[in-house]
């Protein structure tokens, strides 16, 4: 790619959106300025540009922003055809076990969730179309970290935070290299209260027609109802089931 | 605001971001040229910078978004404490009455889906955190626009494509803005199969501590087991008790 190919204004821009975060809604130039390491006249620019196109509200010294800015993430769900495909498979799984069922991708490090059915809430955190879990400690994340040569998912390791989330979690890379090789060859991962005290959940890969996994699916359980150990006698069939029926129809 | 406060680049970069859309998931330089007005080189150097940043692929011909453009959109969702205060409620809500509830908020001449709990899916459209209808079909959207004074609510209406969804659907607006009256006074909006046939949704304003309209809350359900005119019957009382429960949480 040419220099004159790179548009620097938009690159920073986007930064700049990123900058607003979870514990970060209200942001003044100083404090996007530090976040993105851009000098304060830029992120200053910036922030004055989404403001006047409506994608953040200014109140003269706080930036926020506005829903306009679901227009840019809600592009890529409304216009890639797997969350629409996959959606009413997850709404029929999670009715028939009573348990919440998701669908998600890898971004990174990240999983990013693209559909969900729920049942009642046993995690702390809202998942959503467009939330992110860790890939390391997700059945999710286990399930599309395995289904990758072992190098790749070795350098995705190491480029990870690896913290412990409850005194379950693994977080050596060797013992999450040698979890991968066995998810490889089960065919599924369990977590069991690795990402939250409480809360087990089982993935399978989601292959499409030319049998490439693109995405997974899991189901989430309390563990005071279903412990680790049992996950997988009662839901591997289930997700298998729908993930059967799903190949065929996931073109390239 | 000054012409030198604009970053031009990234202005033009947000509306090449938004040339992906629902039927448009993989475009080529001339299809976003055409779409966005902006000319095909600078419609080519967005794009490449779109995809030297992780933002889409490109292979050789078309790009198309990735995941990671998510980040963008979640931003709010995650950094807006209102989709996280009324999750919960909404999901106590939709379980209490056995069918779909939602929240949303105003952006222009549209409501966009900030949170949801479904049951059974009745509508054809998938609907999540992100999704958008016209607001002057949307029960939502009649509560909204309901709220905000008459001149700006008309403005809006004569801004958007008023077209007939199903045989129901008012477009005349001049009986849109006697329905926002009636709206205002009982309250409440009732859409009985206007946006899609078989669908009825009746909708409440959610207000802050401070008594502002600062989103709306709906319930849809089927038109085959709840009719329009039963709908304020059965559910005006729980959607009114949440939007009760939710108003001293509700901080500007």
């Amino acid at each position: 790619m040419r220099e004159t190919d790179f548009v620097s204004g938009f690159a920073r821009g986007l930064k700049v959106i990123e900058a607003f975060g979870e514990t970060t809604r209200r942001l003044s130039i100083s404090d996007v300025a530090k976040s993105t390491g851009l000098d304060r006249a830029t992120a200053r620019r910036c922030l004055l540009t989404l403001s006047e196109l409506g994608y953040a509200d200014y109140d003269g010294k706080f930036f926020a922003l506005t829903p306009k800015i679901l227009r840019l993430g809600h592009a890529y769900l409304s216009a890639t055809p797997l969350p629409h495909i996959v959606q009413p498979f997850l709404d029929r799984l999670s009715e028939e076990v009573h348990q919440s069922a998701s669908a998600s991708v890898l971004d990174g490090t990240e999983v990013v969730y693209i559909a969900r059915a729920s049942q009642k809430r046993v995690m702390s955190i809202n998942l959503m179309p467009g939330s992110r879990l860790p890939a390391y400690c997700a059945s999710m994340g286990r399930v599309l970290l395995a289904a990758m040569p072992e190098d790749e998912a070795l350098s995705l390791l190491r480029q990870t935070n690896l913290k412990s989330f409850t005194p379950r979690t693994l977080t050596d890379p060797g013992q999450l290299m040698e979890e991968l090789a066995r998810v490889r060859a089960q065919g599924y991962a369990v977590i069991d209260q690795e990402l939250e005290l409480g809360l087990c959940s089982i993935a399978v890969p989601l292959e499409n027609d030319r049998g490439r996994v693109i995405a997974a699916l899991n189901i989430g359980a309390p563990a005071a109802s279903v412990p680790g150990s049992e996950m997988a006698a009662r839901y591997l069939d289930p997700l298998k089931g729908i993930a059967r029926m799903l190949k065929p129809l996931l073109r390239p």
